[in-house]
């Protein structure tokens, strides 16, 4: 087996930094040192096959991203990222693992659609993954079916309250899921968005002309979030199931999770980089330009964009900062606008939903950091270290601990990473959401399980180099 | 330098465990290693001076107890702990560091009652210590000097809503010295009662013949509390300082706390065992019997013991879980019923006020693990990781990594621990707070900067082995 | 035309009481005046053809109760008063006018319903009554039907978030209904509770052979009550409707509309009798006994009794005091345990839902006046001055002065009040959910439009007394 | 006696409106009638004295303005209208009935402060007035006076948490005052403001040399009233006292209320028309000009104005049409440019605080109506009837009805009103705080105790016409 030794630079982690060496051996780490390579008397430096220089940077433990969306299909067509693609981009951005969605949709078997995504990623992908189940049809089977899973490391179910007819749940189906949730230990994920009523003023707004992209958030308005949110919360208390609510854009919604969490309840909530960084008012600009007013398309995402005099953005900041919010994921749902965002020209129902980030995250984070808004130390633990908690994988993922698995990434703080399209860009899009962004640090190096797949500039991984991570229970709950 | 080899354990940190080796070389940790003591060919156990085998047992960072009183003048006498036997107490229980009070009071200079601390403790401890600064009377000379304590390690100082006469700051006085707090990023400390109206209460109580010991409970309303506790928010909100809010035991006292905390503010709270396990209603029972109703003055501290019936208790180990309170100390100011508790017979208001705990936290705090309210990784971030943050000690202490001072307890969860006057015992008291709890769990071993001090029941270390800690900014505030 | 004086009285009103006499011609007061029965040298005891003797008593607007189910098809059976009986009963507990729901249900026109429910009440009432519409199938049809219901003062509608399948309306209905509140001004009224969830857990506890009536509690948690009440407030939100929530009962439900209103929304509740005095605990009691453990069933109503030991009852109180809930009306809605509630022995969820209380409203929240809970003017205020303000009619209705209907009742305040079937009882029901009340009070003389209908323990009205009420819009909105 | 007809208007009561003819005999209105002026054949019209014709215009109780200070001496002057002047003007403006200020000071006796106010007063006023206590300085001889105030229709006091040195009283020696409030039913009133924070903080200021108007709103920072208020809250629920805080300017103070309301507790608040209108922004504005950037002064008042843009006057009216805040009163307490306000030239804190508006209360209310923010029956409970209510007068005063003292005001809705110092001005002022405003209605005549005082422009009252009122015990408590 081979070992290296990454020297000279400081270890990250949620709680504090230090100068440490970090010795790995085949595919774990087994040491972590004070810095110099000296132990009892024995040079590692000189003993090891791999020196990896880290001086005047960060070591930190590589990203976890618990929310990706590879080939899913939606609106007609699938996310343009294949598991592929999709673990490339994330690998050059410093995320190590990702928890993608199996979908099972109404009258499907969820063992089938398990058993489908488990076909689309196997051998496919750069870094590590696992699954959470996408639950679109809650019936007698797959609620029978849903405990099974536990063993076979998908510990976690997403459902919906929005998308009627496509992935939707109504409450009766939410509580017998929540249910099994409760009785089992897994964790439930909600799109927690009021759908019918979304949908009915999305018809009426498409009924007085406004199909633009930028009414796609005029539709989506924050009560639907905020009620959804306070609904699932309610239905969480009545079950006793763990909640776990998915991209968090709505201040509102935050402040009903502060409120449940306050009382002590077992609920949690993510919000993406684009809720961060990007407003409904950009969306309106660039809703009416030379794209014939469709730009705006490249950020039709759900839950939408917010108004940024409405505070919603400086809201979700705060909430990362006051742990009302533990954890940023992307919700990586990439489609080009040709022949895929264009499927909603004159109808902003039709363009499929979701935003490339996989590739940002560690950068657009920590150009939080740079601007105070979070510390280093918060850094990690939103991206890596309460991702792995959150989701079963913390002891081998999400941390730099002797045992663990060697996914480490060694960031520059003095780096520089410019995003966009010509830039640094891997995704499988046309665009980007996220062009023009300037970062105030680089990821330099990435290691997978103790192979190092991203150095200076190259990509020294393959294809199937990640694999299943089989997840436990959570080791986050109260 | 003397090398050790703590082996076979159960690392335990703030964010998770794992089995792991923890080498030791002199007063440093230098290596945390999966278990197994081979290095890249070396055997490491044969290799070190000592082995220590923690089989089965939890290996985690020494206690710190950021809330001590050692000797405290008080009421016209002296707690009965000196630094010497204090110390020592801390040590049997697996606390490795404490922060004491240095005490400035009205018309004193603050760098004289300092360097009388430095004077006591210098030479007697059994563990490391550090400093608050107590300011008991602010004016222009405290506000002068207090900036220049940061280089003196002292980066705390605290106020008293309560105590006119005595260590009392008005609102002015405690709004010019949070000045000084925000200005040199010093941590404010405070007793967040409203003294005046606890004394006029007290005062008439007295004069209906109220003056058992349970009467203490009854004058200092949780109004009482919970006002200041609101105020003290509001004036930190008016300068910016941050705030840390001592002993809180009203669950409205946290209610604003959780309020504070959700808006952004830099605002924190700890709690102490007292507030979790004992209550009103048991010191009415003790106050009403063979010592001639006056055993309920053991328990008299302030804040004082809250109604059970009121939910007190169960509040304080939920805001524990909710992180809406982030630490636990124990504000020992140990009292002997003989010549000192007893100053109060006829009259509850010269009843020294104060608990001993010291020697109990980690195990009290442990047995919350067992029963069930928070998860040993909580234990270990309450007790150890967030006061090293909280007070500026983090890297050094709180946290087993390289670098580390190697404080560190090897915890047995299968031993068990009876506390009484008879038993576990070692402060200088002449009855216990605490007697008869029983614990699920035992320090079996205690190392201080990689000495053992304790092991398997006997006391190694020697007076003076402690030394003063300087301590840096808070690493804690958001 | 008749001319009538009460005096020697005090008039109460919402905001204060005085002593005064009202002079009535025909159906209308024309004036009020300063008791002594002289003004500008007439003597007007001597110029009227009726004098009604006051002294001693209070002199107040006649009750509204704007929640009553005459006739009700419900469960396979009919609420046991028709408008005859049950508006007599009225009259006697001296309710002078009742705003009854004409029902639509899926699939039917609204037109349709009303026209059905202005057949029944028709010539058969003891006092006035006016109708809110009850829109069990929103539709295209009914949503443009609405809108006209106003100028046939129908002013308000009900929808059901309970009960799928025979009154409930989906989000997307809800929505729709609101946006026509908005842009007419009806007042939308709501049972919030959420159906789908309650009939799942109903479900399971029949699976568990949990079928007595008391399970019937607690099928109907009282997070489905907040939880509905909150996702009401926000499609009001949306919508800009304003809301008012029926029967409500659990005080989490309350402090969600205490929220909405502190927030200024035109967000209002009623609570009823039975949530204020009765509980889940005398329900369970009496589902233990002689009737074989189906006494329990008389209390089955929904939202369901709550639970005493949990607080519900005193929130109610203190809510009627801060009006947080603004009304007290009494969802009449009487079964027969004969061949009524007894259609769910063996099955809580056959029982009928509803309770009889129109006769005892004033009387029972008048022992609320009695006890210290309200205070007098507030019980005016809760029984008939907001009910006719919120509902459109006050002036005519709900006070005492010059134009107003000359609805009157004379209460006793130290007259008594035996409830039970074999003393106070003019209800058609075989039972009363209020056996065994003791009242400190009684309506001694009651005037429907300047008749005397009840005097002195004799009914002098007749069947068809009353009229229909062609309502406004409400005079209660912010 | 004279007997009056004020006949073909609208009375408008709290509640609601109707129209109706006042007969008023002497000084009592005696009877409210349906308009025509016929009553059992008699033409009241013909039969009175006087017919005062009300057609197309409101009637409503005259104005209560339960705050103001006459003559009150303060930084070195008095307030510059007597108790002639001031009530002359209040009588203008449609106020019928004002609540001055008694004054204790520190080392006076409470007797002798209310001897010299109804020295002050007797003989003087145009209007009715009664008095409420200030109390300057708790000691043992107020203590014991206070409830001896209550057979003197001294009913409520108030107390200063601001003005250390002047009218501050300090915790203690609030709960003892909150005491006697509690046992004699007496209304705490409290100007909640923390002094000694304020201090500080203005002294500060002026050390940097901002001594500008502007500053004194600078200094007094929203915290300063929110703490206070909460602080007062607590005191007021340890005492059980019923507490009512004046002149309320800050949106986070009203949500103290708010939440303190919504628990139940008797807590009250006032705000006054400066904080509904005028800005923190204005006042900076009028600080920088060619009255040497001293015309700011005019709006020197504590509470201060508050910033605009932080949307305290949106949050104030708000809070009148939730009920949040229950009264309107105007703080009166005027001083002249010349030789009062100058005196704070080049030191705001010298700057006499108070700003004159007791004679367009009414008129700035009015146009709340019109604007929408308040209802018509809202603006009659907000000038009078709660306020009546409150403090203790209902009855007599505060409502048209038989019995009541005819206090009387004809409010024309086509009338206008201009304000300035040139234009409706009759109070002893230089200049207007109101300059410019422009009211759509008018004061067309007012009757005070049967009285006409002011009609069609003319002043035909007199010195001395108004009577001191002897108040009984707040009606308004929970």
């Amino acid at each position: 087996m081979t070992t290296t030794l990454i020297t000279g630079g400081t270890v990250v982690s949620a709680t504090g930094r230090t100068p440490a060496d970090v010795l790995i051996d085949g595919e774990r780490i087994v040491a972590v040192l004070t810095p110099g390579s000296q132990l009892l008397g024995t040079d590692l430096a000189a003993s090891v096959d791999t020196v990896v220089d880290a001086t005047g940077k960060y070591v930190i433990p590589g990203g976890i991203d618990a929310h990706t969306h590879m080939q899913l299909p939606f609106g007609g067509t699938n996310a343009s990222d294949t598991f592929e693609t999709g673990t490339r981009a994330a690998a050059w951005g410093g995320t190590t693992t990702i928890v993608d969605f199996a979908v099972q949709r109404y009258g499907e078997r969820v063992e089938d659609g398990l058993a489908r995504w488990h076909d689309l990623a196997a051998g496919q992908c750069a870094v590590d993954y696992g699954f959470h189940q996408i639950v679109g049809g809650v019936d007698e089977h797959s609620l029978k079916t849903l405990p099974t899973l536990v063993d076979e490391g998908i510990t976690s179910f997403k459902l919906f309250m929005a998308y009627p007819g496509v992935f939707y749940s109504d409450d009766a189906q939410v509580l017998k899921a929540m249910q099994v949730s409760a009785d089992t230990g897994m964790l439930t994920m909600m799109h927690a968005e009021n759908g019918p009523v979304i949908d009915v003023l999305a018809e009426q707004l498409v009924a007085q002309c406004k199909t633009d992209p930028y009414y796609h958030g005029i539709a989506r308005v924050w009560q639907a979030e905020e009620e959804a949110t306070h609904r699932a919360i309610m239905l969480s208390d009545i079950t006793g199931a763990p909640l776990y609510v998915v991209h968090v854009s709505a201040k509102q919604a935050v402040e009903q999770l502060a409120w449940a969490r306050d009382k002590g309840k077992n609920v949690f909530g993510e919000t993406c980089p684009q809720y961060l960084y990007l407003s409904l008012e950009e969306q309106l600009g660039a809703s009416s330009d030379e794209w014939g007013r469709f730009e705006g398309a490249k950020w039709v995402c759900s839950t939408p964009l917010r108004s940024r005099a409405e505070g919603h953005q400086d809201h979700m900041w705060r909430a990362l900062r006051t742990n009302d919010l533990q954890m940023v994921s992307t919700d990586h749902c990439p489609f080009c606008m040709k022949d895929q965002k264009e499927l909603g020209r004159g109808d902003f129902r039709a363009i499929p939903n979701g935003i490339g980030s996989i590739e940002h995250r560690l950068d657009l984070m920590y150009q939080g950091v740079v601007t105070g808004e979070i510390s280093l130390e918060r850094w990690v633990e939103l991206t890596s270290t309460t991702p792995a908690r959150m989701f079963g994988m913390y002891g081998r993922k999400g941390v730099i601990q002797p045992g663990a698995d060697a996914d480490v990434v060694v960031y520059d703080p003095n780096g520089h990473t410019s995003i966009g399209i010509d830039k640094t860009h891997h995704m499988n899009m046309d665009h980007s959401a996220w062009e023009g962004f300037e970062i105030d640090g680089h990821v330099d190096t990435v290691l997978s399980r103790g192979k190092v797949i991203v150095d200076d500039g190259r990509y020294l991984g393959a294809k199937g180099d990640g694999r299943f991570v089989k997840r436990g229970l959570s080791q986050y709950l109260l």
